[in-house]
């Protein structure tokens, strides 16, 4: 059976994580809520009792139901062999994927900083400052232990020889950043060769190109994780 | 040999979801900051190459390095029975410690929503608005997911008849929103019977009562998430 996929249909978002996994090992997922609608994502959160998801995405396996990027991923990894199993490259791999969630966090709050519930556009003064610390120490910070992470081994990829979730997501963790923050990382990405070589073959594995060039792959957009206001971007 | 668990010396903060778990547990460690200095700490974290920690704390096995607190969880939980064997309950476990993450990771934005590097004093109308929202979205949002997760199952703890690391997360997520929220708390947490029942448990656990005695337990205090500002409380 397919798993299903539940997440907001029309951004890539937290999902996007899971969605790459999934395209790459081309493991069989029904995407629900591009089936259905934002509605029908609601409903079934909300009909859902006992062990609940907290917030999408959430993946349904038939036999149980997933919460929490990096949870999945956990999962998937193991069931599907996105990761090595040996515990030091597990738990290696799902703390560089709770370290990209960190990250993930902090790009949203660049752009609403001080309330979730509100627009950007009724707190665009907090997040330019939030803005102007995230891209000075934050980026920095996050893309040279991302480096390091890429480094840190002989193969062409995070926990060596194979391709793993951990290398998808910091696919997307440079598109993202690329995205939201052009004159940035066009001025600081020269630092971080060996991220964005993997970078680069992650876009080549079969899974993501194919992914990449069909109309599965949400553009990026202003109610996504990753917004490009140019007022936030700076070199 | 003991591991070492290295954290801010000062503060409770993320490191006490881990030093909770190991107290409760009965396993030997040392928490090697509070033996020598914020200054070992950095240290420490600076002179580590290869798989290295983003930020503390991290855990160091003498075998391998581990951190990000639920990855640290997962790990204790694993080894130490700290969690039981099947995959649905350990994900349902990684899960419910992964949406403490992000209710930890809220509850410090709160005091600081614009910018991390900065001091309290300098965001304070911010402030005051993010806690508005928080208090009055995220925490019932955040409570009644907990509250839900602890009438989930059948025993006294959230996976069954034995306590595992998510049971003594939740009792410190009670514990940080009670000294932060202290007026908000007293309004709402008899909404919460079966949450606030499994902290009353959790603190009755023989090491975890040994543990709340001792000096080892830091007092929440304005340097670490969980913070009283009286002007941020409310009913």
């Amino acid at each position: 059976m397919a798993y299903k996929l539940w997440y907001w249909p029309g951004i890539q978002g937290r999902g996007e994580f899971v969605r790459l996994a999934l395209e790459a090992g081309g493991i069989e997922y029904r995407d629900m809520a591009r089936e259905q609608s934002d509605e029908a994502l609601l409903a079934d959160l909300n009909a859902r009792a006992g062990r609940t998801p907290f917030a999408p995405p959430y993946l349904d396996t038939g036999e149980t139901v997933i919460a929490q990027v990096a949870n999945i991923l956990l999962y998937l990894g193991e069931r599907h062999h996105l990761a090595p199993g040996a515990l030091a490259d597990r738990l290696w791999l799902n703390q560089l994927q709770l370290t990209i969630a960190d990250l993930v966090a902090e790009a949203h709050d660049v752009h609403h900083p001080v309330a979730t519930g509100a627009y950007y556009h009724e707190q665009k003064a907090e997040a330019a400052c939030a803005a102007e610390g995230f891209r000075a120490e934050r980026m920095p910070k996050f893309l040279g232990h991302f480096e390091d992470a890429a480094n840190a081994n002989d193969g062409d990829w995070v926990a060596g020889t194979r391709w793993t979730y951990a290398d998808t997501s910091l696919f997307q963790v440079v598109e993202g950043l690329r995205y939201a923050f052009p004159r940035r990382m066009a001025a600081i990405e020269g630092d971080y060769p060996a991220l964005i070589a993997l970078h680069d073959r992650v876009a080549q594995l079969p899974g993501v190109a194919a992914y990449l060039a069909s109309d599965r792959r949400i553009p990026f957009n202003e109610d996504g994780i990753f917004r490009h206001y140019p007022e936030l971007d700076g070199e």
